[in-house]
């Protein structure tokens, strides 16, 4: 499983950066391989000051150990050793009319003494953060992950909405990050689903993503947009770092295993602004999108 | 104690915030008083957008309730009660020749179950963040800091600058945020030094904050510049950024306790960027800062 799923996410790390540089049409991906001193290391594409992308990276990554110590408590285990990858892909438009989006999916093995695995699992998501509300883009996405999950067991896509509302919210803010999509941590084999299984719908999810975010993108770029449009972009990327650093687990496990911080924070947005105590004026769209970033809906 | 510190601060943001308005000539302080719903509340002042200070904040605050979980914790004691108030402030120039400041005083109590003192303490200091360095700058911040040192105890200066470096250190990245001062998380009482001293100690810092600093905002803020300075400006704001929200306790401290968000992120800085994997070229002013960064070194 180690094989075949990094395997995938290589293949995939290649159809999205392609995919990602046809749209753009001048900014190409930048690509660094690396190795990390316990274990294991990665290939980080990085695509900076494109006409439509203004940041983004697609990063892969293996990595293998001992597992660190504030992850074992984390996880409830002793000292032992374990293996994770995964695909990691943020895209940050220039367009503030466009949204932000965000995926991750990755496979994680954990092993007793003898080198038997102790467990296993997938875990992952897709989400999107919009900074204009255009509520057929962000039913679209989530329809799109409704249709995978839903090929797989039909409470999928409910649950994991909601752990993705759950999950990237910015606890100190009592707001959402953004419109969500669907996420789940640790997927959990069962009677009716195997690892294979697993295997399957997470690469279903990845075969997918293209389909999912892209056709918004393309909509979106070229709308002409103000000066204070792109401030309140800048305003709400702050959030996006104010989760990344602050709340988010992702972050945190890559600092902790001791992973590359180029690649762990290449999530970080380009330009960031943080004005003292901003809000939108009632009835404007800035505040439109707010209300539902205070109180996550059902999109689909 | 509690009244004869928070009485002190108040003055001392009188005066720290008029003679800011003074230097920047365009922009005031905005007000805002808050309450906790805990217990306690604050005296905000925030500037922004002015000639001289990009953004800054001068604030006090003294809160009061039953000690949150995390701070049980990690003061290893049980359910306690506590109050503290302190004044904190930043100051982030325009101009990237002159280096951001950052102080805060603060003063700590916790109560036994009869409402007795547990323990009680004062904690703080001054620290230097320059984007282009000037050792006669930095020389003289940390001369100021040692003469106030100096004054009380012969092993404050030189202790309390090893604090400095090694708090003020972002680990993920292996490198200091800024060419320190001083900081003491906690002064203990010995045969030597009593409460009091400690209060005569902190306000004496207290009253030379403005002397130690705005010799060199005068000195730096009209220096002309380029876009290429302002951008590493920016970039190392980041540095900044990931500093308050990965590692500071203080942060960790408000967002614990439930303090006012909006003051407690007052620290982070206007505009901020993240460039991927961004190194100066070598024996340019740039690289010199960094040099400085990764191997702090003793100014005086």
């Amino acid at each position: 499983m180690k094989d075949l799923f990094y395997n995938y996410i290589k293949s995939l790390q290649d159809k999205v950066t392609k995919e990602f540089e046809s749209i753009d049409g001048k900014a190409i991906f930048k690509e660094d391989l690396w190795e990390r001193i316990e274990g294991g290391g990665g290939r980080t594409r990085i695509i900076e000051n494109g006409n439509v992308i203004e940041k983004g990276g697609v990063n892969i990554s293996s990595v293998h150990g001992e597992l660190p110590k504030s992850m074992q408590d984390y996880f409830k285990v002793g000292k032992v050793d374990f293996f994770a990858c995964g695909l990691s892909l943020v895209i940050h438009p220039l367009n503030p009319m466009a949204p932000t989006v965000h995926a991750n999916w990755r496979y994680f093995e954990m092993y007793n003494k003898e080198g038997g695995i102790l467990k296993q699992w997938f875990g992952g998501g897709l989400d999107l953060t919009p900074f204009y509300l255009f509520e057929e883009d962000v039913k679209y996405f989530h329809q799109t992950c409704k249709a995978i999950c839903d090929k797989h067991n039909s409470k999928y896509y409910l649950t994991f909405k909601r752990n993705c509302d759950a999950y990237f919210f910015n606890k100190h803010r009592n707001e959402a990050r953004g419109v969500g999509g669907i996420f789940f941590d640790y997927l959990k084999k069962d009677d009716t689903s195997s690892l294979k299984d697993h295997y399957k719908f997470v690469t279903g999810l990845g075969d997918s993503f293209l389909n999912a975010y892209t056709p918004l993108l393309k909509k979106r770029k070229d709308i002409k947009y103000t000066a204070a449009n792109k401030i309140w972009q800048e305003v709400r990327r702050g959030r996006y770092v104010e989760f990344n650093l602050i709340q988010d687990k992702g972050t945190l496990f890559g600092l902790q295993t001791n992973g590359r911080i180029e690649s762990i924070l290449m999530s970080l947005p380009p330009k960031v602004q943080w004005k003292y105590n901003y809000h939108p004026e009632p009835n404007t769209e800035e505040a439109r999108l707010l209300k539902v970033l205070k109180f996550p809906i059902d999109w689909v």
